[in-house]
This record gives C-alpha cells, structure tokens and sequence, in this order.
C-alpha cells in the first residue's frame, strides 16, 4: 500500500519505525506492504514515485524537516497539494488536533476522502466536529476512515467496544482517558509534591506538550468522550454539550486529605443516558479503573456482563504507533493494494 | 434460528431468559430470531417443530426436568438422537466439562457439526482435548464452532485477543481465570477466615460447585490457558505440557504475612514463549490483574503497546450467557438463517 504521512513528530517517526522494522512480519502475517511514499512537516514534503527509505527519511528530518532531502526534498509544498496529486491508497492524518475548526486535520482529511484516498488519523479535532459527516463522506466515496489512535492512544478502546461488546447493552461509561494529566495526579499523590512540580516533571518526561491546556483543562477528555458517544453509542455529541473541569484545581492537600482512605484524585471522563461529564473525582484505589502514570482505563458497564475494564495504552508514539497499524491491516484487509 | 440446547443448568436457563427478555432488541439490532425448539437435560428432552415458549420450558423445569412437559416431552430421549434427527441451525453445548475423555460434550459437537449445525459451547473438555480437530471438522462441514464462554465467562478475553490486539505480537499473557478461587482468596483475605471456611462461603453465594476439585486444584485455569494457547497464539499445548499448581496449600497466615506490604495471593495463570504455568502468586495490590472477589483479569504484554489489561466478568449464568449470545450473533451474522 502506498502511503502518506502528513505530521511527522514523534507518533509518525515512530510509525515509520515499526513498519520498516517489522517490515517481513507484516507481510508474512497479513499481506501488508507499506511504501511510504510520501511525508509531510511544516517545513514542506519528501516525496517519491517509489518507497522511501528510512535512511533517507530519518536523515531528513534529523536536519528539521524532511522536506531538507537533496533529492526528493520539496521545501514549502503543502500536504493539500501532496493529498491531491500524489497517487496513494492511504493518507495518515497526524496534525495536532484542533478544536475550533480542526484545522489543518479537517481539509486534508476531507481531501484525502473526495480523491478516494483512505484516511487514518489520531486528530481528535476534526473527529469531534465532524465525525458523521467525514464516515459519510468515506462512504460515499468508497474508502475507509479509521481513528483507532484517537482514544486511548495504543488501547484498543474503540474497537473492543465496537467488536467484543455485542449483545448487549452498553449502560454507561467511565474512564481515565488522559495519560498526562493522569502522571501529573498520580506524581502528586506519591511524592507529595505540587501541580506545578508534578506538570515540570511530566514535560521533562516527554508526557506534556510545551502547550498543555487541552490535557489541563479536560478538553483532551471531553474530546474522546464524544468520539466515544458518537461513534460507539451513535449519540450526536457536540463538545458544548459535556460539562467540562479539568485539575488545575486539583491541589496536593485534596490529595493528601483522603489518602489515608485508601482514595485518590484522577480526572474521570463519564458517559450516562442523561449527561456527558469530565471531572476530578475520588476514587477508591480498590477501583478497577483507579489506574497509576499514564496508563488509560476504561469501564463499560454492561447490562448483562456487568462492569467490563480496559487498562492499558496510554500516551506515546510506539504505542499509538500500535494503533495506527492496527488500522492499517483493517484497511489492507479491505482493499487489495 | 433454530436452537437445540443441550444440559440445562444455571447457564442454560439463564440463556434462555435474555434471549425471550431481549428477543425485540435482539432482531431489531442484529436481525437475530432465536427459536428454541429442543432443550436436553438429564431427564431427557423437550421437543417441538415450532417455537418452544418460556413458560412450557420454565414450568417443566420446576418439575425436575424438561422432559415433564405433558405435551412436549420425550423422558429419557438422548442428547444424540435430539441432534441427529431434530431440524436445528445452532446447537448450544452446556455440559459439564471433563478433561478424560471430554465426554458427553465430545461426542455432542462432533455429532452437531457432523450434521452441519453450528455449536455453541462453553464445555472446555472438548476444546481442551480436541480444539484443532473440532475447528477442522466444523470448517469441513462449513458450520461454524464458537466458544466465547469458555474463557473468561463474561469477559470477552478470546475475541478481544483475535479481533483487538492485531499487529502488534503477543509477548505473554498472564491472568485471574477463576472466579470461584478469587472468591476464597479475596475472601480468605478481607475476613481472615480459613481457606474451608471461605470455600463453604462460596458454595452457599452460588460460586463453587458442589465438587469444586478442577477450580481448586487449578485444573479449570489450566483449561483456560490451554485453549487460549492454541486458539489466540496458534500453539497445540495439551494439559500435561501445563505446571499446575492450585490454591489447597494456601494458608490465612501465608496471607496475613504479605498483606502489610499491600500485597496478597491469587491464583495466577501464565503463558510465554517457554512454559504455561498455574501458581499461587504474590501480586502487589496495584497491579491491574489483581481483582477481587469472582472477577477476572488478564493482561497481555504486548512487543510495542505495552501491557493491556481486560477486567471483568467471571461467574455466573446470566454474565455467561452474554458471552455465548455474542457468539449467536456472529453466527447470525455468516447464515441467514
């Protein structure tokens, strides 16, 4: 399958690790062969008729961009120029999510779709805004949209719910869906130490963004929330109908105060018949979804089967990378490119 | 579709009521139309062209055994001949498991899939002695064999491993597998209670059979791991290639000795590349896999998304059924019947 990436930080470098690493692996096992044949960053695009090499893709960016490349280097090229013209079976849509107009992800998404492209994307902002009608408009013009990454980064949330869930019904959902400000809750409640200090510690340790007000604030959450409710539960979600608070409140003597309980803080997303909530809220250490670090948890409670939890996954490009190629080998599966 | 049900306990019973409860909801959503035309129990069957209803079924087994019903019952008639010569789409095999010879289950499935009828079972003898052999024969006779329930009860371990975890490899898997130990262990815990003590508690709550020998021997967790060896990771391990220990030498004062530093034991059950293994182990509180009372838990070490952990589920004839209804509904889902 020919590819192209658009967005290439640490989830799309990691991607192209594993694919080229397990390059035989995926062939042997599913019949996937991935040429990347394109990429594209701020600085521009790398482009060939032909698969890239890692070498060449990896030098390149290791200048800035990979538009830096002697040979296939295209400086300032646009990734809607590169969706456009360039012939590829899936467009891997890795741009930083944006919750106004989900810009840049929404056009090239749209896009990659009217030219018959697949698409595969982490992006929650276009996926919040416009999820039904982006599945139509993959539909319409026969191709697929997957966004296994976009929730729960490499636990496979979406597709359990959808695939192992059957039968029976869905009652509510609840879940720590935010590694980042899950490290900063639980560094505060082992080392006794502030937000601030807990926040610090989180970005040295690669798990915040220089920016994170969308992991801070609950946004992050109430984004896989209504990807949640939209897509699993075929709810129409908006992000103006979840009641949304974040931790920047959350301080250490909250935390202290109740420890001695066996309870800590955690920022818990939940989904009922009635209302869709991000909050911080106590919980008993003893609860399934009372998870540690970045780890994620999810808990569906189920009409029949009773509470059912997912743990696992969390932030991280290997691990969203997992994701990414989870959808790759549906969409391989699909097609016979 | 037409339902032959054969061994009519908990489980059983439990099926039948969700499928009369959610018959609506069933073929509004997945198009599935159950009818139970033949139910099996030691007494002998109950039996009808059309449409057995709830109340006949229920009322006759209030007698003692199906085979009471004055109008539709056939005392002493055989599950074989039932699934010989009675019209059927799915046969629903509910047995008790036996790990000598995997009989009566054995011989029922062979015969259901023999005369081209779809089987649902949860009886791990059969899958234990013959899961390549039977999976062959059903493919043979282009029926289909499931047997979600056989692992993990409610919790949907054997779909979720095929269906969710593609594209990454599976480095081990490890896991609580048995509800009626976890009971005794968690309970052996909270009240410090002897291990007889904690075990008469759990026949009189409904979660230990009368002889409970394969669950606390460790022998039902060793069929677990058998099947999910040669079903999710496409090994062909028999019960002697497993180390089984179970949960008999367990003591109070071997509890009470580690629960200070937040740790206690449970009945672990562990599968990688080397050896499969069931042990008592030390788990410290907070990991993922250690659940109490009658809950499961599994954890897959996956190569690139880390550790994912399944929680939930466990005993029980109505969290059961949801299991082998999800099978109902992929079966539904290849006939169209």
């Amino acid at each position: 399958m020919k590819i192209i990436i658009i967005g290439y930080g640490t989830v799309g470098q990691a991607l192209t690790k594993i694919l080229y690493e397990k390059e035989k692996q995926l062939f042997n096992k599913y019949g996937l062969r991935s040429n990347i044949v394109a990429v594209v960053d701020r600085g521009g695009a790398i482009i060939s008729k032909t698969r890239l090499k890692y070498s060449t893709l990896m030098k390149a960016k290791a200048s800035g961009t990979v538009a830096s490349d002697p040979n296939f280097g295209k400086p300032g090229l646009k990734a809607l120029q590169v969706i456009e013209e360039e012939a590829a079976d899936v467009v891997i849509e890795l741009t930083p999510t944006n919750i106004i107009d989900g810009e840049p992800g929404m056009s090239n998404i749209k896009s990659a779709l009217t030219n018959k492209k697949n698409v595969i994307t982490t992006n929650k902002g276009p996926l919040v805004l416009a999820l039904i009608t982006l599945i139509e408009l993959a539909r319409h013009n026969g191709v697929h949209l997957r966004f296994s990454g976009a929730v729960g980064g490499g636990l496979p949330v979406l597709n359990f719910a959808k695939k192992s869930l059957i039968g029976d019904r869905i009652i509510s959902i609840k879940g720590i869906l935010n590694g980042t400000t899950n490290y900063i809750l639980t560094r505060m409640a082992e080392a006794h130490i502030s937000l601030e200090t807990a926040l610090k510690e989180a970005q040295l340790a690669g798990y915040a963004e220089a920016d994170p007000s969308y992991d801070l604030n609950g946004v992050d959450t109430a984004c896989k929330l209504a990807i949640m409710s939209n897509w699993i539960l075929d709810k129409n979600v908006k992000l103006k109908d979840i009641n949304v608070s974040g931790i920047l409140d959350v301080t250490l003597s909250n935390i202290k105060k109740i420890e001695k309980k066996g309870q800590t803080i955690k920022l818990v997303g939940s989904i009922d018949d009635e209302k869709i909530v991000v909050k911080p809220q106590t919980l008993s250490k003893n609860n399934p979804i009372c998870v540690d670090g970045v780890l994620n948890a999810v808990a569906f409670n189920m009409e029949s089967a009773g509470e059912i939890t997912l743990v696992g996954g969390g932030a991280g490009g290997v691990v969203t990378s997992s994701a990414i190629l989870r959808d790759l080998i549906e969409i391989r599966r699909y097609t016979n490119s």
